[in-house]
């Protein structure tokens, strides 16, 4: 038996490093300023911690393009390398200097904020430059050194120009990537990833006016000079703490992220935990507009204030994925499947702890500030239902601020809907009814018949409120919700007492078969009801079981499997108390029956939304022939 | 000055390789498959050449999970390794034996199907597992050799006992990955990576029958036999020459690769080029449905039969992605960002390939099928409609092919539309008016209209078309797109002749003053027109900029910024030779002449689903009155 250690050869690893390190090669910049970053965060931390006798300053990361030359300079003024340190991290890939310095530091260097991990962030240069070069001065040592390589991968190392302390990494842009010279794609990257990173980044400069001097004259231009183009927020909102925040700071910051974004949020939960994990960040409930590019606008996820991705599935829960903002959290793993990260320990207790406070936040609104949260929750109702719907705990907390809202724009929580309509809507059976409808213009006639009884109507228009509906029957004890379309009311919610009706039950035969004989092609079930002679003579309905079956099965999942495509089905509830049915009744002539039952049937289906194209068409100039 | 070389240490490389090699650790079996396959390929070649002096049989790849040792093999019958390659191929990070064999091979094993590539695939082995061991028996040589390797990075060496040419590998999974020795993922993958891999893949047995020997008598149970439960299909449709292929093996492929799919696809197209690059699949047209999960089933990508992604963005013009199929090319270059794929030129010529077959196709089918044609049009314009707003070739090949549907169901290219109308709806202008209705519904007596004057209206009902026609009417001479409720048909389409109004100039005035006296919070702006005493009495339209340009904007870009959220505008067409308006007129009561105006106009609301909600239930209310 042989024993032995595989072996990397670097000629084979280097090209798979340039091709496959990260599958977007603009990555590089990120990883180049994170290095400089660190470099600089480094040199703070042992000039605090009087390590190093020099002074940190106010050090800047500046970004520089020579289009002409092909070459992209990033230069920092941080801890700086020596001849040993180049050696030692660059020439050795994969070895990481982070990871070293935290580990040397321990405690007193944990929250510097320093990103590198792998070590690998530097050859990602090679992916965009066909030549690299680094001039490197460290803060203990007098002399520059000059390294530089072609990527082949053998390097030259020499002593190097440089006055200052600080590295400087020379980038010779290769032929197929000279976009990275651009002006507008580097502002671009820089606005992409590097837009609140904590070191002040550099990219040319901008023209700033002055104060006038006292003694200038009113014609006099006003003096300018020309300054530092910092192109990043050094200090994020999110980085501070929510005590230090107003209002207005947050909607600042809101802006900042979105500019493009014309829309004020509706409000914000500050993320702010470090045990048993690591994450800030602000969310933000937008207004939510029926605009197709809505998911343009993202949660971004940072680590450390290096932007990461806007793709934040599998770590928010999905139903917060319609909010806005920004996480921040240096223990959520990367490049790692969106599967493993569903199951990894870390995620799922972040993804639960963002869940609690968006609703501590939504109920401490609602307790606080009831009448402001009923004013948004037309555009928040969305994201609160789909949680109900899809996370248990969620349910549970929402049920104690979810609003129900009638539709003469009254807003009652479930427990205190339920203490309103007890008394009038609960059937012989104990159940209690709650009436709704999806349209106040559609269901009009149907709404004003419910509420001429007294009954309240809620509005129930979100496109998976049938899901909830279908929730709450199951989760609450005794309820039930019913379309006000769904039936004549009498039957939705059933009393003890019975109306008399006023036709004899041979009449009734007769006044039935008189209604089928001109109908029977039109498949509605006839229905005779013994109502209130003030009640329409005619409605049609549509029950709510098939209905709502429908709709669910439409809205994506749930629902009853083969029911989307089913037909609808509307009865046809006649009026035998009204006086037109008495009427129809009466009237022997076959032919002015006929009239009598389509015409009032035409307006029956009026008034469900029914009567259409061809038949509108007809009623219509049948109409304006009675007009004259 | 110094020289050297860049160094790669393994262990510092290896935890990379563990963690960073691939983003999804499922990608794991499909690595160790493409080298199983690759093993076996070779010996195909070889035994092909002559240069192998074996027997090459029908060999398969076994796949068998060892649920409770918590192991995975992966056992093939190919080529084998000695120790000497075990030594180059695996002890060697990164060294492809793949390309290493296509090069000594060359133009023999072009097409041998080889997958590897970089040499790295192997180590994916120990993203899931904690230990792995390869026993393999190469063709040339009698003993088997037993590598061994815990990912520390270290390994063992020793002479194997295996019988059978081959390779095994053995992972030993670790804690955190033991779903990977589940039946249902491990068939779940396979299923997903492998289902048309060109070796085939068993896992696990199935019990099949078999016919009943002659003697056997009525009651016995047909005999059965457990045999190889192959999971894959070796010879995938794509692969074939579509002269061997039917309609039906379309058909069939197609079920194969969605078998969640119940509708069938409506048609197919075969590609099949090998210069300037080389390209194999089959696309589908799918029945496209409302349902909103449509993007589940989408085109899948693969190399050499190998699945790599089912998101083809970049590769797939954007309106094709919509379609269904497979793509196979080695050429697509992978883990590069889109942007870089779609500068790519290789990539580029694809896509225009891909656009010119589809569109070849199309005309085709028209050429030779028109009546089939017509009757999936409505099944395929979006896609179409798509592809001509968005790609200036397409819209030239589609110019020829594109179908205009009339209200009644005839379907005209553009050019025989023209054609068609042009003598009866060319204005004095010399403008061709294309008179078009969005819903055959909603629009009904506005089409009627337009019919009683021998107009064709078009039935133009994507969510795009407002695009597409601003598109048709600035690409073509002299003709423009008006919705029937655009206005009145005279003024849509200005003739010579003028009608001769029955009232006076002053009796016009009075009418004016009648009507703006009663709508006046109405906000429709009131047009006089001399119609024929036969149309309807009173018109509500909506002129057609405004309308399309809110239409645009609603479906995303064009339009006009800000038309959006601009309210909508109608006007109120007055037919002053109507009988009923001239009633109104003479009227002299005004409560009686304000009764009338007011149910005329609510009738030409109802006739453009204008009138809705209270106003509604009250029109009903007065009917039924009416007509009792």
């Amino acid at each position: 038996m042989a024993t032995g250690k595989i072996n990397v050869s670097v000629e084979n690893i280097f090209p798979l490093i340039k091709k496959f390190l990260y599958s977007d090669h603009e990555i590089f910049l990120r990883e180049l300023i994170s290095n400089a970053t660190d470099a600089t965060l480094k040199l703070k931390h042992l000039t605090a911690i009087g390590e190093a006798k020099v002074e940190y300053g106010n050090p800047i990361i500046e970004v520089k393009a020579d289009k002409k030359g092909k070459k992209l300079h990033i230069i920092d003024q941080g801890i700086g390398m020596t001849e040993e340190e180049i050696k030692k991290y660059i020439n050795e890939v994969a070895f990481s200097g982070a990871e070293e310095f935290l580990n040397k530091y321990e405690d007193s260097a944990k929250d510097s904020g320093i990103i590198g991990h792998f070590g690998l962030g530097f050859y990602s240069a090679f992916m965009v430059a066909e030549k690299v070069e680094i001039i490197s001065k460290s803060y203990k040592d007098d002399e520059a050194v000059h390294w530089s390589c072609d990527g082949s991968p053998k390097f030259t190392l020499k002593k190097g120009k440089k006055k200052d302390r600080g590295t400087e990494i020379i980038l010779h842009i290769a032929e197929d990537s000279t976009e990275f010279l651009e002006d507008s794609r580097i502002n671009e990257l820089l606005r992409k990833y590097n837009k609140f990173m904590p070191i002040p980044i550099k990219f040319g400069t901008k023209t700033e006016t002055l104060p006038k001097p006292d003694d200038a004259k009113e014609d006099d231009p006003a003096p300018t000079k020309e300054v530092d183009n910092i192109v990043n927020n050094p200090d994020p909102a999110w980085t501070k703490q929510p005590a230090d925040l107003k209002e207005e700071d947050y909607k600042a910051f809101y802006r900042e992220l979105y500019p493009m974004q014309f829309e004020e949020p509706l409000f914000n939960i500050h993320l702010n935990v470090d045990y048993p994990f690591n994450l800030t960040g602000i969310l933000y409930f937008p207004k939510l507009t029926q605009d197709l590019n809505v998911q343009k606008d993202r949660i971004q996820l940072y680590q450390n204030q290096v932007f990461v991705t806007d793709n934040v599935e599998g770590i928010v829960p999905e139903f917060l994925t319609m909010l806005r903002g920004v996480i921040d959290s240096p223990d959520i793993p990367l490049n790692v499947s969106r599967s493993y990260l569903q199951a990894d320990g870390a995620v799922k207790k972040i993804s639960s702890y963002i869940t609690r406070k968006v609703a501590d936040k939504l109920n401490s609104l609602f307790k606080n500030s009831r009448e402001d949260f009923e004013a948004k929750w037309n555009d928040i109702k969305i994201v609160i239902e789909y949680g109900m719907l899809s996370e248990d705990k969620f349910f549970d907390k929402a049920d104690k601020f979810a609003l129900y809202p009638t539709v003469d724009g009254n807003y009652f929580t479930f427990e205190e809907l339920q203490e309103k309509i007890k008394a009038n809507q609960t059937d012989k059976d104990d159940k209690l009814v709650i009436l709704y409808a999806s349209n106040k213009e559609e269901q009009h006639s149907y709404i004003e018949a419910a509420k001429a009884k007294g009954y309240e109507v809620l509005l129930m228009d979100s496109p998976i409120i049938g899901h909830l509906m279908q929730k709450l029957e199951t989760s609450k004890e005794k309820i039930s919700f019913a379309r006000v379309d769904a039936d004549h009311l009498d039957n939705l919610i059933k009393k003890e007492d019975t109306q008399i009706s006023k036709l004899s039950d041979e009449e009734k035969e007769t006044l039935k078969k008189n209604l089928e004989e001109v109908i029977e092609n039109k498949s509605y079930t006839i229905q005779l009801e013994a109502m209130d002679s003030n009640a329409s003579p005619f409605i049609i309905t549509e029950p709510e079981f098939m209905r709502r079956m429908k709709e669910m099965q439409q809205t994506g999942g749930g629902g009853m499997f083969g029911m989307g495509n089913m037909p609808e089905m509307y009865n046809l509830i006649v009026n035998t108390n009204h006086e037109l049915v008495g009427e129809i009744l009466n009237t022997k002539t076959a032919k002015k029956r006929e009239r009598l039952i389509n015409q009032s049937i035409d307006l029956a289906r009026l008034s469900k939304g029914l009567l259409k194209g061809e038949e509108l068409t007809n009623f219509i100039k049948r109409s304006y022939e009675m007009v004259k």
